[in-house]
């Protein structure tokens, strides 16, 4: 199984927890991440930004992207991967820079506490 | 070493934490979530209900299961798996929808930032 | 790849992230998280700080250490988890207990939602 995590932006959430449902699958939602790019970024105009300063938010171009962003958290067993990624992408990409990454990394084993059942078929009970 | 991601009841995080402690495991907590479970879920509803809409939110019933949790991170040695999953169960079964899910990860190395060492002997000192 | 979770004390996130800008690599935050050690915690004040009991948070002494904390992911190549490892440390290391910890786990592949890409090449544009 794998665990599928998901960094998009914020008003993409509802819509990509939607699809995955849409395509039967589960997620779980970090409340909140920050996210930044790669841009040339000014530090003295971003570090004003995220203490709030106005100012500095609106001085903030595209080419900076400081960009709140929610992360999701889905596990899935390998068959699904495929799946999850490409409805993720399909309901997030916008083309412009801030649609966010996609990583899967390896789980070992997932358990559901209701049952203390494990293995791949409590996986479709991701609450 | 492993990564152990417990997502559970907002109203077992203190329980969990103190039981975790007692066995002498320390944590770290991510502070919201939110989890969805596969019951039949009207789209519609959760939706208003995730926009906070009081009227969506009191219509879905248990069977769609939005539910705020929390995230719970604890990254210990191989041969303490087992009793950090069994601890997390028992303190978090009910029994009913909800109750939560655990995943384990691989996890390569760790370091404790106030000495700069590695290693699993720096996984007591999880802050 | 790899990814690189990191547990640092909130007022030093800014610095943090504008070292890791500054040698190239873009960085996720996650917004908040708690964080305990291993200190002789008594429970009862820990619940009562938890709840926000101002007079059980101020009896919370540093042995206790009950620390907000925040969380950063960065994913990064194989070449640069030392290089990322050791500029979190330098900018966190204070000598005294709290000053977080890192975790290194295997990250299997990487996408890009913007242009449905994956690999390590998509890996500087993290956002």
């Amino acid at each position: 199984m794998k665990e599928i995590l998901a960094i998009v932006r914020l008003n993409r959430m509802n819509q990509t927890k939607r699809a995955l449902a849409e395509v039967g699958l589960p997620s779980i939602t970090g409340r909140d991440a920050l996210g930044r790019g790669k841009g040339l970024v000014d530090l003295h105009l971003l570090q004003g930004a995220e203490r709030g300063y106005e100012e500095a938010i609106s001085q903030l171009g595209q080419s900076q992207r400081l960009i709140p962003k929610r992360a999701l958290l889905i596990v899935v067993p390998d068959t699904l991967v495929e799946k999850t990624v490409h409805t993720i992408v399909r309901v997030n990409r916008t083309g412009k820079p801030g649609d966010g990454m996609i990583f899967v990394l390896p789980c070992m084993n997932a358990w559901r506490v209701r049952t203390g059942e494990d293995g791949e078929e409590v996986l479709d009970d991701v609450v």
